[in-house]
């Protein structure tokens, strides 16, 4: 297996962005990244996308964004696994350059989400969970959150004020990044008093909708310098699934292909979670941020409120995460979001993240999470 | 890159699985491959699927199909690029292999047609084109193929006789093959008074649609014989893609991709087209079987039409084409159709085809094809 780099990047601000197309908005991000590489012959593209056949009835959206960027012969291909469809685009470019099958593959993910109604948002954002013995009976994302976080708080004996929180700290890291969605600060205050979407999964505890691209170029490591001199190498990388019903779960508490991905990628990094600088992890909902945080080790479980307000993920915590913003300040335009977390992550590693900078800053986990951890998808990236 | 091997398989009769749930299809025929590998533990899933969005509601696919076999951890994924998701997940089954990444990949296609009206049918193949432009006036994915049927009748002076005489030889084999959806003949003057579909494509220029489900297991070429008596190595493998519209395309008369495509595949495979012994090729309309035959260079451009009376693809032809019944006769379960040609191309390299068997038979070409080409995978599949 060859060793594999990223050698360009390129991402849009997340939000509404009514006057672009998907092919639109997916070709700015991807010819920006090419040239970010000096324009390297392509030699196949992996596109992450939950909602394109929904939003504008187009399957075969492989060809349709090659042929937006011109690549009119390059293989294309789209991987879709609902809200994980970014990471998993990830995994399958990577593999394609490990595998020696091609060299240079661009990675990108494309999500527009602006120009329906948020009823019609949320019913897409539904197809992730089992339909026929679930969302058959009227339950949805929004529901199987709700039931896993008030399970949580009443299990751990935890209030609303620490998934406030989490949303406060995501917040705080997005003033710094110029990409995100919802660059502001909010109050606790503001957290604990929004609207309920399923109770208790208030407005704050979920992500917003919007629209966004993103894309990274992956080489052979040995090459990597011809393209960009600061390349960040895919130190290990790693893939798990779980069952898609909740009620098949026998532990709601934890999303074990978290564990189980994470897991495989530091293994084959040969690191571990305290190497770790910075994480980008999949905070679809307060609860699944939680969830992330302690089925990666890095928080003890039930103990994610207290670390917060102990600072331990903030910039210059222990454990800085979601530097970006996360899903909910960055946002999270659903197929997009997985190719997002690897260029922040990359621009950390690169010492380019700007205001939001960490140091040190030599080695950084993504992980990305389809529905409620269905299927996750977990990358190690290293500076090289 | 490590050589792999097909250790493993199984398919169902291609036809109106009434009593079966698209999950029920895909756990028989995948749990009947592995066993048919002795029950190896599987390392990951590749799901190639058209349409369940549309007919179930179900996105995040790869999870609800590796569940549905007891896999809760493996990891799974969907492979989305229209009638061209089976070759495509075979693709990414072999790269994961060949990577060293996996050790042994479950390839399963699966689709679920017969449940809608055949007008519901007809509008979700048509999402495989291009919409904003073409389809969104009125186009549709037959009226693609008679804009290029037409074309070539007027280009070559051939009458829809030719096409007739392809859709006979095309039942003609499947008389063959217990497992097509429509095992008898059909004579000439029905082939020619079929209704019309979309001027000059007619009934039986089109496929069937149908509900079915295919899988293949790989594994490393060096570990096969610890599964199976009778591995078949992927011997080559390429993919290429064209333009998503037809307005967009140079030259109607060639899917390009294709040609690119098996290019690829016979190169890394040492082979010509001369070397092989028979083919699997995606006739979704007879004219997409007439390109397919010119495109592989199998038969000068115009001349289909005469070839087939003179018997070249007929199983004791010079180039067997679809013993299987092809498209046309063993049927199109979209995103499943590129596996069964996988199963049925090494059914016979295995010596395992009955009444179908050519003789010799060392190596296989199997092409599956995107709406107009817009994506071609092909295969080279030899005897070990």
């Amino acid at each position: 297996m060859r060793r594999v780099a990223i050698c360009g990047l390129s991402m849009c601000k997340v939000g509404n962005h009514y006057n672009k197309s998907l092919r639109e908005l997916f070709a700015e991000v991807t010819l920006d990244a090419m040239e970010s590489a000096g324009n390297p012959n392509i030699d196949a593209i992996y596109v992450g996308n939950m909602s394109a056949s929904e939003h504008t009835f187009q399957k075969n959206m492989g060809a349709l964004l090659s042929n937006s960027i011109g690549l009119n012969s390059t293989p294309s291909m789209l991987v879709e696994c609902a809200d994980g469809s970014g990471g998993a685009a990830l995994y399958e470019g990577y593999k394609a350059v490990a595998s020696g099958l091609h060299d240079i593959v661009l990675v990108g993910g494309v999500e527009k989400m602006s120009e329906v109604t948020r009823g019609e948002n949320r019913k897409i954002g539904s197809m992730a969970i089992e339909q026929d013995y679930e969302a058959f009976h009227g339950l949805s994302l929004d529901g199987q959150f709700a039931i896993i976080m008030r399970y949580y708080m009443h299990h751990y004996g935890v209030s609303k004020r620490h998934f406030a929180l989490f949303a406060v700290q995501m917040h705080k890291h997005a003033t710094g990044n110029r990409y995100a969605q919802l660059p502001y600060e909010i109050s606790l205050e503001d957290a604990l008093n929004m609207q309920t979407i399923a109770d208790p999964v208030t407005l704050f505890d979920t992500a917003p909708t919007g629209d966004g691209a993103a894309a990274v170029i992956f080489c052979p490591l040995e090459r990597a310098r011809s393209f960009t001199e600061t390349p960040v190498e895919i130190a290990g990388a790693g893939q798990a699934s779980d069952t898609l019903a909740l009620y098949d779960r026998k532990n709601i508490l934890t999303f074990k292909a978290t564990t189980e991905a994470s897991k495989i990628a530091l293994e084959s990094s040969k690191l571990k979670i305290p190497d770790i600088d910075l994480f980008e992890i999949h905070d679809s909902y307060t609860i699944s941020g939680f969830l992330a945080l302690e089925d990666l080790g890095i928080i003890e479980r039930g103990k994610v409120g207290q670390a917060i307000e102990e600072g331990l993920i903030d910039s210059n915590g222990s454990f800085p995460t979601n530097l970006s913003g996360g899903l909910k300040a960055r946002g999270h335009p659903m197929g997009a979001t997985g190719v997002y977390q690897a260029v922040e992550a990359t621009l950390q590693l690169r010492g380019e993240a700007k205001k939001n900078q960490v140091d040190p800053a030599e080695v950084a986990l993504i992980q990305n999470s389809a529905g409620i951890g269905s299927l996750v998808t977990v990358h190690v990236l290293k500076r090289v």
